[in-house]
């Protein structure tokens, strides 16, 4: 029995349509019906989880309720920074018998997966405590940029946000993913959902492991 | 004040999923938060609308309701053929005072706006059967494909359901609306939410009015 999947998106919404596209890419099917059945609550104006992180995680724990009512049975995320305020969600998942999908978890487990030991990560701020952490716990050590070259990647981040996703940007994106490598990543998580709008794993100097394409992989697996 | 968008969607999910994209793309937006929420229940699971129309009546409603419930304030449906089932959302909307915006009506009202006297319809038969009445409630003719051209047409949405958006499909929705300028149409109506997927509205013979790019401008102007 296929189960209901429930998105909490809009962090941000390019990204979100990106996801959703990418759920039904890896979907096999002959038709409409073979596809997962999709509730989702687009909502760009959750409170800046840098800024207002307790308003952040109560709203949204209250998307998931509301998720929930309107059928989802499996909740996901698409926005790693996020997830620093997921404990509402998870709260709502755990007391309504829904499951949620770590996003940061999936990604770091298939990051590792491949035996790299020094894994370099592409996330904002907030994405690379989290991707810190869950590294650490795995035994690796992450690879992070620093100064101009971290703020020169979340300058194309919010670029993405206003809708560029052009020449200069990839070109940007791809230079900072060599300076990763350059400082010894072995690997790479691309674990901010902006960065696949702007990185084509094949064009990146390592492997890189996109939470995006984890999570969507990890939801159909989930709900199929 | 900002409106929150509700989409009733998955007839057909990758059309559902480039509708999200347009509306952002219509958007005037410098960063996540000038976009609009949206709720949205991706169903792909709603009984077809050909066989069993009574019960993908009752279906949408449910999924009208559900999407009020979960706070939209204006339902639109990027399924055209479904239009001919949307009653029971009417129903819904008019019940609790939501706004529903009829993608037959906008994009007949946008195709119309340029003088032309006889439209081509690329949709579905009961797309055809649709638009036809609304062209002619305006004064105008919808030219139609037939025969083969018709079953040429179906097989090639079809075929975007099952993922094939690929050079021959393409070729084929160009032949097709070649056809229909050839039958006199001064314009077309890309009456499917397929069809922009295969059909380059700059490389059609006659100016089209594409319907998902009717209802996704309706949408930013019913919610901004």
């Amino acid at each position: 029995m296929t189960k209901i999947l429930g998105v909490i998106g809009g962090m941000g919404p390019a990204a979100t349509v990106a996801f959703l596209a990418r759920v039904q890419a890896l979907t096999p099917a002959q038709g409409d019906a073979d596809h997962i059945r999709v509730v989702m609550d687009l909502n760009p104006q959750v409170p800046d989880r840098n800024v207002r992180p307790g308003e952040a995680e109560a709203e949204l724990g209250r998307m998931a309720e509301r998720l929930a009512a309107a059928g989802a049975e499996v909740i996901a995320m698409p926005c790693n920074t996020a997830h620093a305020q997921a404990g509402a969600i998870r709260a709502v998942c755990a007391a309504q018998g829904l499951g949620f999908i770590d996003m940061i978890a999936a990604t770091a487990d298939a990051a590792v997966a491949s035996g790299a030991k020094r894994i370099g990560v592409l996330a904002t701020p907030g994405g690379e405590r989290l991707y810190t952490d869950a590294l650490a716990a795995r035994g690796v050590e992450a690879v992070l940029l620093d100064g101009a070259d971290r703020e020169a990647f979340m300058a194309r981040v919010y670029g993405v946000k206003r809708g560029d996703v052009g020449e200069a940007a990839r070109a940007e994106i791809l230079r900072l993913a060599q300076v990763l490598a350059e400082a010894g990543a072995e690997a790479l998580i691309a674990g901010c959902t902006e960065v696949p709008l702007l990185l084509r794993a094949d064009a990146a100097p390592v492997p890189v492991t996109d939470s995006a394409e984890v999570l969507a992989q990890a939801c159909v697996g989930a709900c199929l």
